[in-house]
């Protein structure tokens, strides 16, 4: 039977989610991790069962080939004809791609062209297509970019008062980034409320270890925190989000530094809860170190609370009101306290949260209060998912 | 009779205003520009006069000296012996001066030290500061920092996310600006409310060439646009106010430039109205071409109402509703237009603009509707009449 195979490749490592012919129940789902270090751990998991593995994995062909024979091996499937068509993420589809499509070459080489916006990650998903036409030639390749949804974002939201050139000839403006992720979520938000997508108007709060808002107008993106790249907008677990560009200097004088790009890469790695409670990037770590009386620990999780609660009331104002409030991803699923925070602040607009209801982790829940005047929920994101939407949608077209 | 002079000193100007003993009748006021220039023009005001002049003012000394000779001159004083105190508007404070205060050999030195922070205004301060000194040996010298209303901001608005060392031993965080005017537009506003002062939450609007948004609890600031520098926040004439830090370094490889100073100049120069219209720094040209029909122009319109509408909107949700929002400052006090779009956005929180109330400029008024939610002002600022009334304190405790 038909399969939709759903590769999500980082510059380490590689997840993957085998869908039925309709992208719709999961048959096996999995994870190559320490590409390229001497010993990476595989899982893979199916039908009630999680199969564990080590090898050597020097690099992303390699990954591929060891997940397809095991998925022979285990009987998951029986020859990879069987793999119809091959969705993946792809992080910056610059101003090119307002949705998903089918690859061709020259898609390749708008991804490969696009790596300047998103150096860490097109590159490795570009590394995925190419092996997966190679393994798989006859499976129909799908590019689905995590900028794509951003594309209704209107001129007002995604410039920057830069000089315009900056723009016109090299394309500096907002690009955002979990669309994928922000997409399924307001589909998500309207199932759950019974409301047509075009009529929800919402704020995504996908709260990870990269974390965004996105404003949603009508179901489509009207505004996204992360900007020209997935540096700014809320702070992260290791990334600063918003600051002053004149601090960077500063800190260049202060600290000897030459390169710019040395500041960037603290600003990305060591920047966010780490930099400030200086003891981990993880949340988990970050709440129980608070809870010891950390001060630094309790100041990270507060400017995190309040970066998300900044960006809400801005987007609260930009759509001049909202229907409903979504949290997603790995903080956003699990954090309960975090996410009490963030909701009580918002008492004073009649936004009420069920203390019980919110008492929840990773599970599709309406956790404000019956009179609430905003709708509040946690979903867990899905991305895959939302991939294979669109691979099916793209395999009935061209069949 | 006693009087007290108020000078403010940028890098190639000269602003002063003379004020009686009690620090509340303007007796004269005055501008040099262009400084070591060929020709300066400067002007004082008096009275129903307006005196006029052209000469060659080489420094901040021959300035004020030059000014000095014409009060008395022209009969406005008899003799410097009149004036009995100088307070001086100082742009950085640091996390030093929590007030305004009488200056000394300390605060000198701190005031060259924050050179580091501000270093196109301290220096020019400080100049001024020690030619008075030198010309006015037996007035009291008083500094105003324009940071010191910003000292109650708490630690969960003025951080940011970023290695803690960099506050710890740089002393990186927001310290925000136009504090003096932010200061004075609070009390003012709640005159024009009739209510104390420590009960009222609103947000500051001070819009002009540079400008920057308070938000202000129980009359004390809260948050400021502004952050470590004032180059970000909204965006400004020729400041790019918030962008996303990796286009710096983008934009230097693109356009080849090495130094990040240069960087920052182009952000702090050649951004804003300026970099995206093409056409001006100035809100009145940009207007007229936009009204033209300029595309350009019009987006550097939409750009700033935009990010004046992205800061109220955060503050309101910081400050979980506001009772006042009041303009002030160039644009504040004048563009009609742009303070009625940015009122009627928030029309969804049932804050009404009167039309015919608002279609006014530089004068002190209300402009909110009769049954809106929210009260909103116009209201001149008069950083000068704030530190006169802090020299005059100073003067009171030293009696």
């Amino acid at each position: 039977m038909n399969k939709i195979l759903i590769i999500n490749c980082g510059s380490s490592s590689l997840k993957f989610k085998l869908f039925d012919d309709r992208g719709e129940a999961v048959i096996a789902q999995g994870l190559v991790e320490r590409i390229s270090q001497q010993e990476s751990p595989i899982k893979i998991k199916y039908e009630e069962q999680v199969a564990k593995f080590t090898a050597a994995i020097p690099n992303h062909t390699t990954a591929l080939q060891f997940i397809f024979n095991q998925l022979i091996k285990l009987g998951i499937i029986s020859n990879l004809d069987e793999i119809q068509a091959v969705g993946h993420r792809v992080v910056a589809g610059g101003e090119y791609f307002d949705r998903s499509v089918v690859v061709t070459e020259d898609v390749m080489n708008k991804i490969d062209e696009l790596s300047e916006l998103a150096p860490l990650h097109n590159p490795a998903n570009l590394t995925g297509i190419k092996i997966c036409k190679k393994l798989l030639p006859h499976a129909m390749g799908v590019a689905a970019f995590d900028t794509s949804f951003h594309h209704t974002v209107p001129e007002r939201n995604f410039m920057y008062s830069v000089p315009y050139e900056w723009y016109s000839k090299y394309h500096v403006r907002r690009y955002g980034a979990h669309g994928i992720s922000h997409q399924y979520i307001a589909m998500q938000t309207a199932a759950m409320m019974n409301k047509p997508l075009d009529e929800l108007t919402m704020i995504s709060c996908h709260l990870g270890a990269g974390s965004s808002i996105c404003a949603i107008q009508n179901g489509k993106s009207y505004d996204i925190s992360m900007g020209f790249t997935p540096l700014s907008g809320v702070q992260m677990a290791t990334r600063s989000g918003d600051v002053d560009v004149s601090l960077v200097s500063y800190i260049m004088k202060k600290l000897h530094i030459n390169n710019i790009d040395e500041m960037i890469y603290i600003l990305n790695k060591k920047s966010g809860f780490k930099g400030v409670s200086g003891i981990s990037a993880d949340m988990r770590d970050v709440e129980q170190a608070a809870a010891d009386g950390n001060q630094r620990a309790r100041l990270a999780i507060e400017l995190y609370v309040n970066s998300v609660i900044r960006y809400i009331g801005q987007y609260i104002a930009e759509l001049q009101g909202i229907d409903a409030i979504t949290f997603t991803a790995g903080i956003g699923e699990n954090a309960i306290e975090v996410r009490e925070q963030i909701l009580k602040h918002f008492n004073y607009l009649r936004l009420t949260v069920d203390h019980a209801r919110n008492d929840v982790r990773g599970e599709k829940r309406l956790i404000s209060g019956d009179n609430s005047s905003i709708q509040a929920f946690v979903i867990p994101t899905d991305e895959e998912r939302m991939i294979a939407m669109d691979v099916r949608r793209l395999l009935q077209k061209i069949q």
